[in-house]
C-alpha cells in the first residue's frame, strides 16, 4: 500500500505538531504514513521552501499530503497553507475560542511552547536528570533522602527510561534500585530500601515479555531463560505483596504511560509545571 | 490577579492534552493559569468525577474553567463536555477533516498515542537511554563507534539532558564528552574525539548564564567564578572554530529546542518514528 505523506510544520521544534499529528493518525489503523518534520520554519524564505516541498510531494505522489501546522504568524501560515495539501491548523482551530473565553487577544508570538527556557525550569530539569543518572544502578543510595520516588524492579522492567522520562517531563527526582537475585532469594528488602518504604514504587512485567527484552540483550543466556525470568518475576511480586509496595505491570505500557500512572498513584507533586 | 483554572482531560496520560494546552496558553502573556491534569478518564465513573470536579471549580471561582480534552469515546466526551466550562475538543476539531481527507472512518479507539508500546519501540528507547547514561561523562569512550552523535562542551552547557532527551524522543545514540581544563589549556581535542570528528557537535553557552547555572551548584567557587567561566567558554569556542566543529548557543534554548536543532543540523535519522 502506498504511504500517504504527512508533514509536521512548525516555527519551532515541531514537537507539538508531531504530538498532535501522531495522536490523530493513530486513530486510523491499517493506514501507513510517511512522516516528515519541517521545524524552524520561521522566515518567509523557509515558508516558501516548505510550500515547495509539500507541492513537490503532491505532484510526485498524485495525492494531497496532510499538513499539521503549528505556525503562528499569519504571513508564514498563509504561505504554507497555499500549498496543495490538506492543511490542519492547530492555532486556527483553538485560538479564536480561547480568545473569546479569556476576553483578550493572544500575542501571536512564535515558539513559546518549547522556546526560551527560564533558569528555574532549566535548573529543575538538569538537576532531576543528574539525580536520575547518579541513582540509576542501586550502588549509590546516599541521595535517597532527596528522592521523590524510588522505583524497584527486576532487571529490564523499565525503571531506567521511566526515571529519566519523569526527570525531563516532570522534574521529579526518581531513583531506581534493581532487585538482585540475592534480594529475591532472601525474600527480604535491602535495608536501604526498608528505610524509605513510603517512597517505593515497583514495576513488574509479564515473564514472556521480559524474556523477549532480555533475549535482545543477551541471547540464550541464563539471564534470558524462561526459568530464571519466571522465578524473578514471581519472587519480586511476592515480595511487593508481602511488604505492601504498590506496583504496576509495564508490559503493555509506554514510558509516558508508566510515568503518568506513577504520578497519579503516588500523588507526587511535579516540580515542572505543565 | 486570580488564576484561571485549566483542566487537561484525557483517557490516557494527558501528555497530548498538556502539550496542546501549553502551546495555546503561552500565547496569552500576562495571564496566570492553574493547571490540573485529569489523566486516565477511561470509564463513565471517572468521567462523572471529572465533570463534578470541573463544576465545583466553576462554582468556587465564579468563572468558567478552560478544559482541553483529548477524550475520544463519545460517551466519556459527552459527559465531560456537559460540565460548566469552555470545552476545547482536540479530536472534534481535527478528526472530521482527517476522515474526509483520508476517505475512511477513524477507529475512535482510546489511548493509542502513548498507549501500548511495541517491542521494537520499547527496545529502541531503552537501548538509547542506556547508551546515553553509559557514555555520559567522557570516561567511557569505547562505544563511540556506535554513537549517532557525540556532544562536546564545557561543564553545564546542557549536554546531559540533551543526550537523554534525544534518546527518549528520537531513539538517538548520543554520547557526551565534557571538555576539561586540560583539554582547553592545551587547545587540542583529545585523541579519542579526533577519531570521531564527523560525529562531533558542540554546545556553547553565554558566560553570564553559565555562571548562574554553576553558581546554583557550587556557589562562590573557582568553578563558578566569572574569570574561569569566561576562560572556558572562550577557549572552547576557539577550539570549535579552529577544528571546524559545528556548535549551538544553548543560552536561550529549551532541551527540546537543542535536541531538535541538532537533529536538523546533523541530518541524523531518528530511530523512533514520530
Amino acid at each position: 500500500m502506498p504511504k500517504r505523506t504527512v508533514f509536521f510544520v512548525s516555527d519551532q521544534t515541531g514537537v507539538t505538531a508531531e504530538t498532535m499529528g501522531h495522536s490523530l493518525l493513530t486513530q486510523f489503523e491499517g493506514l501507513a504514513f510517511r512522516a516528515v518534520t519541517l521545524p524552524f520554519v520561521a522566515t518567509p524564505e523557509k515558508a516558501a521552501e516548505a510550500r515547495a516541498r509539500i507541492d513537490a510531494t503532491a505532484d510526485s505522489e498524485g495525492e494531497l499530503p496532510i499538513v499539521f501546522s503549528t505556525l503562528i504568524k499569519d504571513e508564514l501560515r498563509d504561505e504554507v497553507k497555499a500549498a496543495r495539501a490538506v492543511f490542519l491548523d492547530f492555532f486556527d482551530a483553538f485560538l479564536g475560542p480561547l480568545e473569546s473565553a479569556l476576553g483578550v487577544k493572544s500575542s501571536h508570538a512564535a515558539g513559546r511552547a518549547h522556546g526560551m527556557a527560564n533558569l528555574e525550569t532549566y535548573t529543575a530539569r538538569i538537576n532531576a536528570t543528574n539525580f536520575a543518572i547518579a541513582n540509576d544502578d542501586g550502588t549509590h543510595t546516599r541521595d535517597y533522602e532527596q528522592a521523590d520516588v524510588i522505583l524497584v524492579g527486576v532487571s529490564r522492567s523499565g525503571k531506567t527510561p521511566t526515571c529519566l522520562y519523569m526527570a525531563l517531563q516532570y522534574g521529579i527526582y526518581a531513583a531506581n534500585y534493581p532487585l538482585t537475585e540475592d534480594d529475591l532469594e532472601g525474600g527480604k528488602l535491602p535495608a536501604v530500601l526498608q528505610r524509605h518504604l513510603p517512597k517505593l514504587y515497583a514495576l513488574t512485567i509479564r515473564p514472556d515479555r521480559l524474556r523477549e527484552i532480555r533475549h535482545e540483550r543477551r541471547p540464550n543466556s541464563r539471564y534470558s531463560s524462561a526459568q530464571q525470568v519466571a522465578f524473578e518475576v514471581r519472587a519480586a511480586e511476592a515480595l511487593y505483596d508481602r511488604i505492601g509496595i504498590p506496583y504496576l505491570d509495564t508490559t503493555l505500557c509506554s514510558v509516558e504511560e508508566i510515568g503518568s500512572r506513577i504520578m497519579q498513584a503516588t500523588g507526587i507533586e511535579r516540580r515542572l509545571k505543565p
